[in-house]
């Protein structure tokens, strides 16, 4: 595909801008400089575009990327697409192995860590909310984080990989469900986090105007 | 890589057999030629070789690929990897818009129908376990299932695309668990699920050994 096509490109994101994963794919997009329409879907009030947006998203999920007649949902889908049919920045490591644990930082973030997501709601990261403690379940999912990125990160460096890539991102957002909420995270951690956070791609999905909570 | 390399390839799965996500891993190599080892890991006793496990799969999860001193977990990043280092039967389709949609079905089944894979666990389908009917929200979360697979599955269809790719033994297990169970599905489904179960790959993982329950 290329910027010269007639097709509109559109991304649908859910109205309060918090969903971490359509942040991924908005991310994906300004990082290969494509141009693009944001639309927001108000999924708390299920209105009557319910089935317009199902003719789009099967599945009824944000974020949802829309090229002509081509949709697709998924964010981890959609920063995939995004990478192969755009020029510019790579949003994935080059070799296969790198590439494959990209790939597993994306996944495992989607699939796992659920009290994780729950207990610390991104209405952390973008309304500044506060919440109770962790409970013990979510502890010991935050440990597993802290394992997995301690692990992952060498020392010092900015991003996982040589170069920086979406699954940097992705990361990042899932440390700073913590962090920002000033839960503990070792230091060299929160400093990844606040690093890949003030990423120009990042800060322009933070600076969104949002709705009141 | 090629399959002249000195390094044993080793596939961890659960010990029952009963992941559907080490099936998915399982499937693709088998889909390949390639040779390997399988090697069981008994989760539910948590033994003294959690940390050696540890080394191999940061997340301690099943399916994880081994080869050599790369080791990988999340099956849809193994099934990727293994795509594109292994020569043979494409596991994706070539499109990038078929492919994107081949990776929207694996993430979506991976990170929604909580309902029914809690109340139609693969028990159903290997070990011929039954449940009590579907509540509410299971049933709900039946019909997103069906309504996305009728919506991508042509007519007539044997797969989702003109080719065979994972992405079928993926949503053929998910609507099997349902099928294989007695709960309803429409006729075509049921049958598009059968013929994927029929698969060589995937009856060698039906008839694994597995212990009693
Ligand atoms: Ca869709
Ligand atoms: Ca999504
Ligand atoms: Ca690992
Ligand atoms: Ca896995």
């Amino acid at each position: 595909m290329n910027q010269n096509t007639k097709d509109t490109i559109r991304l649908y994101v859910d109205a309060k801008y918090t969903s971490p994963y359509a942040m991924s794919a908005y991310v994906a997009l300004l990082e290969k400089g494509v141009k693009f329409e944001l639309v927001t879907v108000d999924l708390a009030a299920k209105t009557h575009h319910q089935t317009a947006y199902t003719r789009i998203s099967l599945t009824q999920r944000v974020p949802t990327l829309e090229c002509g007649d081509f949709s697709l949902s998924e964010s981890s889908a959609i920063t995939e697409y995004i990478d192969e049919v755009f020029p510019g920045m790579a949003l994935y490591p080059k070799s296969p192995e790198l590439r494959a644990r990209a790939r597993q930082v994306q996944a495992w973030l989607r699939s796992d860590l659920m009290p994780i997501r729950v207990e610390r709601s991104t209405l952390v990261n973008f309304y500044g909310q506060k919440y109770p403690p962790l409970s013990a379940e979510a502890k010991a999912a935050a440990d597993s984080l802290i394992f997995f990125a301690e692990s992952l990160l060498p020392p010092g460096a900015e991003n996982l990989f040589s170069e920086w890539s979406i699954a940097d991102t992705d990361l990042a957002l899932m440390l700073n469900r913590l962090a920002m909420h000033g839960d503990e995270v070792p230091a060299r951690l929160r400093e990844y986090a606040q690093h890949q956070w003030q990423r120009a791609s990042v800060q322009s999905w933070v600076h969104q105007k949002r709705p009141a909570l």
